[in-house]
């Protein structure tokens, strides 16, 4: 069940002339709602707020998106209950040609989606993941951006089929993990916690910047680095992150097996304490 | 005065669980019709059958393609006429979610707008061009493909409002020169021609391929080479080919002035020889 919204009408359509469409020219978040409100809605804003501004697409203040987010999830019957929330902004219909528009009216979507309930034994016992061939095109004047482009990850998720694999870890353009295809990567290296930079390709999640800020938060040390293939392989423990399921311990990535991640549920806890619970107490 | 089409239909509005919205997924063509007809169409549809295959996009025969053109084309009162034409292909509708579709159904959408003829100045007296800030992602798994996002060059085109200037060329992560924001590039230094290789970003334009085969077919020498900014300021001649306008001189690039383009002048005789006319006899 899902239900679309634009200036406070339901839509299942949008105009052939939307930019978006058109070319991609836009950005977009994907936000967990969870007893009627969005999650991590300071993140979230402030990266699609930043995204606008480094594409110069005009956006309304913050508290205005949020009260157009509260109405679409009430009117979508889900007032006071979980849900996934996609925002999508663009840059609004324009004539043919690449040249923003004069007189640009920015195109707001917002998607109420059913919330998927993660399984336990994800949390628990970790779950199995792949590296991908499709790489991130190296582009550091958006990166950390969620752009509406998402054609490299369709590719990178396209390669396997197996159910057993939640997740697809891809490499940049100089062969580094950057991410998974729709979260974010952790591993622990004697008991040091890194995840990859993103400054030449990759989206900044908003989950990952609310784990560094816990972890900082809490004297945990952490690094931003870049981060091999053999370096994910030989971690101790490896663990995902995003927006909807918080945290997934790794237990499996090809040949690597790992079946305790201490570290892992020191954060896992740390972010319960935040407020963010997912998966079994 | 645009015209889209769908599935035979007039439309004005596409779902929006299109994956071309959603994800980018797809790509497109930009076609000139020319006396009712799709110019090049044998290039186009080549490019479009090889990007959809890398996509693993399902796409119909060509001649089916083709007659969807006609279609779109006699339906928009054109029948005969010039205009420009847009073929998009998607994947289609889809859940949430990057995994393509079980059941995937290719989205096509032909639109037809006005042609415009360029100015002839344009061709006798050349155009002026600037360097863009905005650089092309590197990605060399799909270079090449037009793909449906376009952001780079939105960004790129963004960066000037001058009218004058027709064209802002673009930079690839290393800092070689590629292509123009909707065209390829072409200069001449000591009597070779050349044009930037597509191996690692940019569209390999269609009529880029069509003028590399008539100065093979001519034994007029050209090289695809690595071009840098300093190669394009210092050329004896600079010209830019689509698929719309043919070929444009360059009389300046930022402090390059040029006034004289006998092998430009060569190129768009060969050009006019194979029934590529634009511009004035």
């Amino acid at each position: 069940m899902r239900n679309w919204y634009k200036d406070g009408q339901a839509i299942d359509s949008i105009s052939v002339d939307d930019r978006g469409l058109q070319y991609a020219d836009g950005l977009f978040e994907t936000i967990a709602v969870r007893n009627g409100k969005p999650r991590l809605w300071k993140l979230h804003s402030e990266r699609l707020q930043s995204g606008s501004r480094r594409l110069d697409i005009q956006l309304p203040a913050t508290d205005e998106i949020l009260r157009s987010l509260m109405l679409a999830i009430d009117a979508s019957g889900r007032k006071g209950q979980d849900a996934l929330l996609k925002i999508i902004v663009t840059r609004g219909l324009g004539d043919r040609g690449y040249a923003p528009p004069q007189d640009p009216h920015t195109t707001i979507m917002i998607g109420l989606f059913d919330r998927k309930v993660g399984a336990a034994e994800h949390y628990q016992r970790g779950v199995a993941i792949r590296f991908c061939n499709a790489r991130l095109a190296s582009q550091p004047q958006t990166a950390g951006i969620k752009l509406l482009s998402r054609l490299d990850q369709v590719r990178a998720r396209a390669e396997w089929s197996d159910s057993e694999i939640l997740e697809g870890l891809m490499l940049d353009q100089q062969g580094s993990v950057v991410c998974g295809t729709m979260s974010n990567l952790f591993i622990v290296t004697d008991g040091l916690l890194q995840t990859p930079g993103i400054s030449d390709c990759g989206v900044s999640g908003v989950m990952r910047q609310h784990l560094l800020a816990i972890a900082s938060q809490n004297a945990l040390p952490f690094e931003t680095n870049t981060i091999t293939p053999d370096n994910v392989r030989s971690a101790d423990e490896i663990f995902l992150s995003n927006s909807q399921f918080g945290i997934w311990p790794v237990a499996r990535c090809g040949s690597t097996r790992i079946s305790d991640w201490p570290v892992t549920r020191r954060m896992r806890e740390l972010l319960q304490g935040s407020g963010v619970i997912e998966g079994p107490e």
